[in-house]
């Protein structure tokens, strides 16, 4: 039985679409997720899920009502359940998210952003 | 109220010690922590806990019963829960842990190297 790494720089080198968050692992009901992000996102929030934004390259700027955190490669935040946030990448970047399985991108927001149902790379 | 990302170079840069993970970020029941690993550490498994390993420098070999998952800078496995592991690091490496709250380290196993209550960084 092989047991396969995940490969980050591989698996974004396959994603071509910014704003579209692809599944690479899931634990513990949580799901890591991938994507490149490019542009202003919309304002939402997620009531039953914390979310973490880890930057991998790149820069990501996370607004929040009361305050922005610009986040640099190697670094990263967790957006707690019920704070809405904003993400812009003034340039495109590439970002690990954490949140729990079925976590969806829009949030409480909707809208024709939404991507129901991600799909694993 | 500011808004601090964290960064993991600058937390890893003030860890000393082998083996003993530091929790840097907590969400949805699990935690992210953060190691500097050198040397073989013992086998053991966490009967109701998927681990993730994420290297962020250097090598780290996770040996299972029937095979080795060598890990590169950038690569990630999950350990799913009840399946037993052996973590060797040749050199010194630097690792991101994702695991629910209250994982102790050497899981099953116990004995010497156990942390049982690591300290937030």
């Amino acid at each position: 039985m092989p047991h396969t790494p995940v490969n980050l720089a591989d698996k974004l080198s396959r994603i071509t679409e910014h704003w579209s968050p692809r599944i690479v692992g899931a634990l513990n009901g949580q799901e890591i997720k991938l994507a490149k992000l490019q542009g202003t996102f919309v304002w939402h929030s997620h009531p039953d899920a914390d979310e973490l934004f880890l930057v991998i390259r790149g820069r990501l700027d996370l607004h929040l009502r009361d305050g922005v955190v610009s986040l640099s490669e190697g670094e990263f935040y967790i957006v707690p359940r019920g704070v809405e946030h904003l993400p812009v990448a003034d340039e495109e970047c590439e970002v690990l998210l954490l949140e729990p399985a079925g976590t969806v991108n829009t949030g409480d927001a909707g809208g024709e952003r939404t991507v129901e149902d991600p799909a694993w790379l």
